[in-house]
């Protein structure tokens, strides 16, 4: 999943739809890596890149466990802009506007290469085979958990397990409330083509950050006293609210900042290593409020909010911690060459 | 001066015009209604008719001197919708959609009978004369001074005098600048043609209000310990910001509420009679986010910010006080036909 809006717009490039709500497309490449490569494509070093964005909340996922499993240097990842046109996302980033692994300007290329004339949105997160320069997968959802469970030959010493067995159930459940709830139910609230579809959304999106706020007034993560799967779910949804969904959005009840629980529980992952070290909120703002000329015609990326505040002390530390689990250790900070533009972040990591 | 945005948007009905500043038309009908009659309106009770909007900064600060004065027996008031159209505000709140003592459906109509083919925006607030149905003025800025100079007749015992001589001259100097970088501030950024435009009104914008805040942090009101036409002339930009122009506008550095000596300042007039008990945050929120079509295409209302905390107790009692100067008290209650939709307003007035 992804928010590439091809997946999302019409082809008008229209995202909201007059009397409708937003209904995402969920269908995805279901090609997977794995250890005995049973659908073609074994774990390998240096052999896949993830293409992502920053500005991606479905991608940010996947930076993320790659960064605390340790993967940088077994998966490669390439950055893609912030925004995109009606057909791609595009490597506006990168020198000559092309992508410098995968020699191509446009993610689509790569999609087309897998699958010609590939009907779906040309959706980030990616992984593409560098071998022929072909999309293998692009299920978000998928990625990360093969992540954990197939690619344990290359993780780092430490690498926490994300999704412990005896959880997983309680995790999925919890992951595919959140995922309609939450992560989707911003898109809904702001993409609702009604008043009527508004206020319902609204109203769902609320009545699930309430239950969200309840449930961590008793453990430090979503789980209790370790990070997991759920939390890294949950997390790329939080950090965007102030800064675009309140807004932009309309989801605005109140700020993040003003929900105790949820806020500081955001400012504690953003201060963990793995998380904060992967936002850069220009990207994000830029994103939203460029690509969707239907709610931001004007296109002007708002300057606020300030959001240096993250950085400030949180009051997690009340609760039974064991933040990596078993074994597990904070990962070590970001490749040089993936530091976030320190311009774009109020993370500003000392002794690195 | 008013948000009657046929003074500010162009033939096609856009406020925003790209690469430019937003520039507003601050040419007003200069009559006034005097105690001498001087320009053919002398004062006089039952013969002239306010006609504002709930929704406008400019008309709800001559909603709330008439409160302070106790003029509502003297000068009768009608209330048009929140929302107007390219042409005109309408009274589609009123039985019929017509107004009922001036029997027009469109204030243009108004207009139109004191100069033909009045060719600048049609504004509230505005006074109009019963006996022809003409507007006398629309003139925002004389509307409350006059009010406070020349209907001395008329007014409440105990109404405060919002414009001491011996402060004139310091008041009009904060009014000056506060027009241009805080009341009209908040448009020159949301109204902004070019990312460049905004930024510039954006940092302008937030200097102001930091310098708001410091001054508040050494008396209670913005001249010392009694409300002036200066407060009346901030309010109802303030109560408009975390709704409205925080959003709305990209005026989002911070929520207002996170800024310790104005939003009790808010609070605390909020709560004072004649302030809060004029604002209709229903109506607010629709007019801007409804009218302005091109920063808003899908025209949905926002259901929040949740305004409830403005209800709760604020900390200015800790400054001199003397809230209706030599003389003053406080206004009695609205008039019962005037009371705002209690679905539309935070304030429950107990006792009333």
């Amino acid at each position: 999943m992804s928010t590439q809006e091809t997946n999302e717009h019409d082809q008008k490039g229209s995202y909201v739809h007059k009397g409708t709500s937003f209904d995402r497309d969920m269908n995805y490449i279901p090609t997977r890596i794995t250890k005995d490569g049973e659908d073609g494509y074994p774990v390998e070093a240096d052999r896949y890149r993830l293409v992502a964005s920053r500005a991606c909340p479905w991608a940010n996922r996947t930076i993320i466990v790659r960064r605390l499993l340790g993967l940088e240097g077994a998966i490669s990842m390439g950055i893609a802009g912030p925004t995109h046109d009606k057909r791609s996302w595009t490597f506006d980033l990168d020198e000559g506007g092309k992508e410098p692994v995968l020699g191509i300007e446009r993610l689509q290329e790569a999609y087309f290469k897998r699958i010609p004339d590939y009907p779906r949105g040309i959706t980030v997160p990616a992984i593409v085979d560098t071998r022929d320069g072909a999309v293998v997968t692009n299920d978000f959802g998928q990625i990360t958990l093969d992540m954990g469970s197939q690619w344990t030959e290359f993780q780092r010493e430490g690498a926490p397990d994300l999704y412990p067995e005896h959880l997983r159930a309680e995790i999925d459940e919890l992951n595919d409330w959140m995922l309609h709830r939450i992560n989707n139910g911003v898109y809904k609230t702001g993409f609702a083509g009604s008043q009527e579809a508004y206020e319902k959304e609204y109203h769902l999106l609320w009545e699930a950050l309430d239950e969200l706020e309840e449930r961590l007034s008793t453990r430090r993560y979503l789980m209790g006293p370790s990070i997991t799967e759920a939390d890294v779910r949950l997390f790329p949804t939080l950090v965007r609210f102030d800064p675009v969904y309140h807004g932009h959005f309309k989801a605005n009840r109140q700020t993040l900042a003003t929900m105790p629980n949820l806020w500081n529980y955001l400012k504690d992952l953003f201060q963990t290593p793995g998380f904060g070290d992967t936002i850069d909120f220009q990207h994000i703002k830029e994103h939203y409020y460029v690509v969707h000329t239907d709610i931001n015609p004007t296109q002007i990326v708002p300057l606020g909010p300030d959001m240096s505040h993250i950085m400030e002390p949180h009051d997690r530390d009340r609760f039974e911690t064991d933040t990596w689990g078993p074994g597990g250790t904070a990962p070590e900070p970001p490749l040089a060459s993936e530091v976030v533009d320190p311009a774009h972040t109020p993370l500003h990591v000392t002794g690195r």
